[in-house]
């Protein structure tokens, strides 16, 4: 190699065998801990829109205290592609050595990382947030997510049951097949407020821009986590969702307040938002997880850079002693 | 290849080839006209310290019509990293095809293509503010930039007499050895006021964090170009030069009034800024350049995103091409 500082191309397929589920999910509760201990530095994420090609790209980078890399994340969205074939997401993750600033590797994720550490965040979520005894698991979307989110959770909780419901008939059997095969009994569901009726946690995993769940559906007890509102004009709690929660736990304040559901929630002017509390506060400590069964919890998550460098980190290191 | 994204690999060699200073100047001068015209689109940079370690990284993105690629440019400054024997300045940029946002290429550039598109700006400035005849450069500072921007501003002007200032003798006289054996006939000065007595053109290419060049040295007919000013608390240009100058040909208006030579004069309160135009309003045609000879010119630059898209396709392009 001519150039010293060449960093090292990892694939998708080396960081689907590297990255599992428990993996994923200690690094990104250490990355939520760091934050709350205030070891992070998250700067504002580059939103660039290409109106011409319908597209769209976004940039995040973080630094934590410890980890020894810095992740660049360059995700692109480019909704007219799949009339070519193409798929409509795409990107890649540069990282960095944390210490010198030097290219380390380059991963080739396809999305791979984003979508395991988002589920990883959502089984962070419920960690703190869900009853520690949970029957019966609602998923509303039929896709990646609804798959990552499933995974991640049976990190931190027992269960079996799950119960799904996707406007797309045939993504939502393929789901249920999907799942069955990975040793679950699954349901598929006629209505969200069906899935509200009997899930203990309910995980909403959709692009909607209009609420599913609504506020007189959440009964006692429930914990709803919400990956959806990543940019804005997303949305897929009823405002009124936020006022009846006894815990909000955001990903980070200022991009929930933003573009996710707690933004909607401030526009309707819902003003009883108490405990609003970041999930890395609750994680470190500083403030309180749910406390009684009887509670409604709802995570809201936006997906913040520091959770991207948390994971490429830990992709780099894992994939060096694999090699 | 497994990946069928997986985006080339260009290394610095390859780029030094292929990107001359001629090309350069043609794709950054075009670059600057479809700013001028409304074609582009820069978000904010992302800038993250590393305090812990010394270090900081900056991220620059643009898109420009008509331009088939976006890049995204990291560069990082770790200044503890010479203990190490380590470059201070690294990164890389990633092309993405700005129809579909998948990836094209990775430029393993090594901050080639940002010294040279930032001596390219220079020529494209000198271009639209510089006397058409000019007998003599001068040169501030002894690094790559006081390398780039003589080479670049040949491509515009006919000149052969480079005189050169530096606070470090013995990286001035291997400048001055350098240039001489690249055909130019090269003196050291003994100072920036023997330069401004003598030069037509002053370049200023210093990481200084205060004013070298006084206003009461500027001759009328004279231009200057500072290239030094791109983060707070850099400076190379006296406030009262802004003042003195018939012209001040900026960039980026917003950048240049953060951090450049055009914010010092607005911290001092001087009023006459008289017309400060960006070089792409100058180079559309929508702003006047020089018009008389006896005008007194001074270009801020601070280094645009939309230049590194510019360079960055350039190169993908021309390797292509070559291949």
């Amino acid at each position: 190699v001519s150039n010293p500082t060449a960093p090292r191309i990892i694939g998708e397929q080396t960081l689907r065998r590297i990255i599992t589920p428990a993996i994923a999910f200690d690094v990104i509760r250490e990355a939520f801990r760091a934050d709350g201990q205030g070891r992070t530095r998250v700067p504002p994420v580059i939103n660039l829109d290409v109106p011409a090609h319908h597209g769209e790209f976004h940039i995040k980078t973080a630094y934590i205290e410890g980890v020894p890399h810095i992740a660049v994340k360059i995700a692109s969205g480019f909704y007219d592609n799949a009339t070519r074939g193409l798929p409509s997401g795409s990107g890649l993750i540069a990282v960095f050595d944390a210490e010198t600033g030097l290219p380390s590797a380059l991963l080739l994720d396809n999305g791979f990382l984003t979508d395991v550490r988002t589920g990883a965040a959502g089984a962070v979520a419920a960690d703190v947030l869900a009853r520690r005894n949970i029957a019966v698991v609602g998923v509303v979307g039929s896709g990646i997510q609804a798959r990552h989110q499933v995974r991640c959770l049976r990190v931190v909780r027992e269960f079996r049951r799950v119960v799904a419901w996707s406007p797309t008939r045939e993504r939502l059997r393929r789901y249920c097949d999907e799942l069955r095969a990975e040793g679950y009994e699954v349901r598929p569901a006629e209505s969200v407020e069906e899935i509200c009726a009997i899930a203990d946690v309910v995980i909403t995993t959709t692009p909607s821009r209009q609420a599913l769940v609504r506020a007189e559906w959440l009964r006692p007890g429930m914990h709803v986590t919400a990956v959806g509102s990543d940019s804005p004009g997303k949305q897929e709690l009823e405002a009124a969702c936020l006022e009846r929660a006894d815990i909000i736990g955001v990903d980070r304040h200022s991009q929930c307040a933003a573009f996710g559901e707690l933004s909607h929630a401030m526009t309707a002017g819902i003003e009883r938002l108490t405990r609003v509390a970041e999930l890395g506060n609750i994680v470190a400590q500083k403030a309180a997880g749910r406390t009684m069964d009887q509670q409604i919890t709802i995570a809201d998550l936006t997906g913040v850079g520091f959770q991207d460098t948390a994971i490429a980190s830990a992709a780099v290191r894992a994939s060096n002693q694999s090699n």
